[in-house]
């Protein structure tokens, strides 16, 4: 089996709000789509209701998406198989799901986190668990809100790959009306950006909740996304991706949205709730909350500065308070801009 | 005269919300500053009511702050005077002024716009009309919406002269508690960063006011300061200029405050009034609607693509409606993102 670029079908393992919405980016793009659900009740609402109640209400999902719990029949015959599951979770999935994935299918992450512990990015997941080769890990990143794109809003985004002709024909099977793939050959860059956009936009929910402007989240994700740029960089990212829709366009529309999670997780630790509050609160996860503990270690392994992931971390796990964090930026020594 | 680094008198030539905002970090920093008003009865709320009930009203300006109608008394004795007028006023006005510029005295510009015309920045209007070296010009820019300082919440922003070492005292002469300057002698990125910033404003105001989310301003931003560095470093500038905070962060903060005059602008567009209509209604000048035109020539005459100058530029002058523009960049042909 090999990667189609018109149309054919594809498996989307998560029914999570991304993976639901860009099932229907991959619908109206004439692919049929078969989404698995962890959960058999998610699975059967899709199917008989047309809507994902419970990560994306109020959203007509179209006819080309139909559902299952059942991973080897949505994996049969799927020559893209997409990846929407949280970070943390992606290995053992993989485990599990590895057997059932067709020969030469290309795998397709949506995910933006660092594992803990092994500090590997989601590729690095994908190659050790399923033993592909470059050529069929590819990433998909960029300023793209879910519930944004379930409305069909005009968006773009990054579609990476190491093989630039896989990049090509992904973009085809995903170019649907309302959403614009550009292709790129850096995967480290797509996935660094991605992942650490999640804990800027948690250092820039936290300023908000704090009740600090304008000026001062803009400059956040400045300097937050200078740092994802030295990471990114020492890994072996092209620079230019970081100031693209993968990068910048990605860090801004988190920190500028109300629907953004990771901000708005960090909106209520700025109000002063714990973390332990926030999470009882709701069902979603805010990737960032896991990935600053691992962005911060993989950063001190490559002897990288990284006070934003450093602060992030130590607020989260309860060691500083939203307003020290504050305290500490505002104090740093001035100095030449670019030093 | 030679510039002091600890404090002394500083002259800011317009009171308009930037210029009066920005004398307030000056004296906060410990500066004896006179701010030269264009209407007398400006200069006269301010020293009676200590308030500039026009332009920033409801802020209590602090003791360290004069104001005069007379430009001679207020450059009379200042080792920095500071340039606050609209751009495509400055030369008529230096023309005026520069008789009474004490020699040495360090110019420094507020400014954020390209001579109409001439396309000159408006360090060069600076050398042009007062004969003064790069030793004796700056710029200060970066995400400092006007309201915000005056309402002293924290804030960067980077001071920019070809000789380092005045970069330096001016830094030390406008470092106040709310502050923070950086040092850059990399004054045409700053000024093509705080020039174009404004265009990408009002193209984002305009996709705000046709009801586009936040994926698409995100993606605006993205693409928009990518047409500013290839514009800026064909000028001269230095990359890392636009990716700081007198580039990427001035451009943010522009673009997420509805404090932005140029957002506000642009948002007006897109609800589908025109810029006659808008300007019938407001005092204040959004420098974009000027500026998309220089910059365009500018691009232009450099042989640089700038697709959202030319838009902007057109919707401004009524030869294209925002949707026309919107749905022009949404027809784009899909391709490398890095193309």
């Amino acid at each position: 089996m090999t990667l189609g670029s018109s149309s054919g079908k594809v498996a989307v393992l998560g029914a999570g709000s991304w993976g639901t919405s860009f099932s229907i980016v991959l619908a109206d793009a004439g692919n049929d789509v078969t989404v698995w659900a962890r959960r058999e009740e998610v699975a059967e609402s899709i199917n008989e209701s047309r809507e994902n109640v419970d990560y994306l209400p109020g959203v007509e999902l179209p006819a080309g998406i139909g559902a299952t719990h059942d991973v080897e029949k949505a994996l049969h015959g799927a020559d893209v198989v997409v990846l929407a599951t949280p970070s943390q979770t992606l290995r053992a999935n993989l485990a599990t799901w590895a057997p059932y994935v067709e020969d030469d299918a290309v795998l397709v992450s949506l995910m933006k986190g660092v594992e803990l512990g092994t500090l590997n990015r989601m590729s690095e997941v994908i190659a050790q668990e399923t033993g592909a080769g470059p050529e069929r890990i590819a990433v998909i990143s960029g300023p793209n809100l879910a519930k944004e794109i379930a409305r069909r809003e005009p968006a773009a985004s990054v579609v990476a790959c190491a093989d630039e002709s896989v990049a090509k024909r992904l973009q085809q099977r995903c170019h649907s009306p309302a959403f614009r793939p550009y292709t790129s050959v850096d995967v480290v860059g797509c996935e660094l950006g991605g992942a650490y956009k999640n804990v800027i936009g948690l250092a820039v929910g936290m300023a908000v909740g704090l009740g600090f402007g304008d000026n001062t989240t803009a400059s956040l994700i400045t300097r937050g996304l200078a740092e994802t740029a030295r990471l990114a960089t020492r890994l072996g990212a092209n620079p230019l991706t970081l100031m693209g829709l993968a990068g910048l366009g990605d860090l801004v529309a988190t920190c500028s949205s109300p629907l953004s999670r990771n901000r708005t997780f960090g909106e209520k630790l700025g109000q002063g709730r714990t973390v332990e509050e926030i999470y009882a609160s709701t069902r979603q996860v805010a990737e960032g909350a896991k990935s600053c503990s691992s962005l911060r270690a993989l950063a001190a392994s490559h002897g990288v500065d990284a006070p934003i992931a450093e602060h992030v971390d130590d607020v989260v796990a309860g060691r500083l308070t939203t307003q020290e964090m504050m305290n500490s930026f505002i104090a740093r020594d001035t100095k030449a801009e670019t030093d």
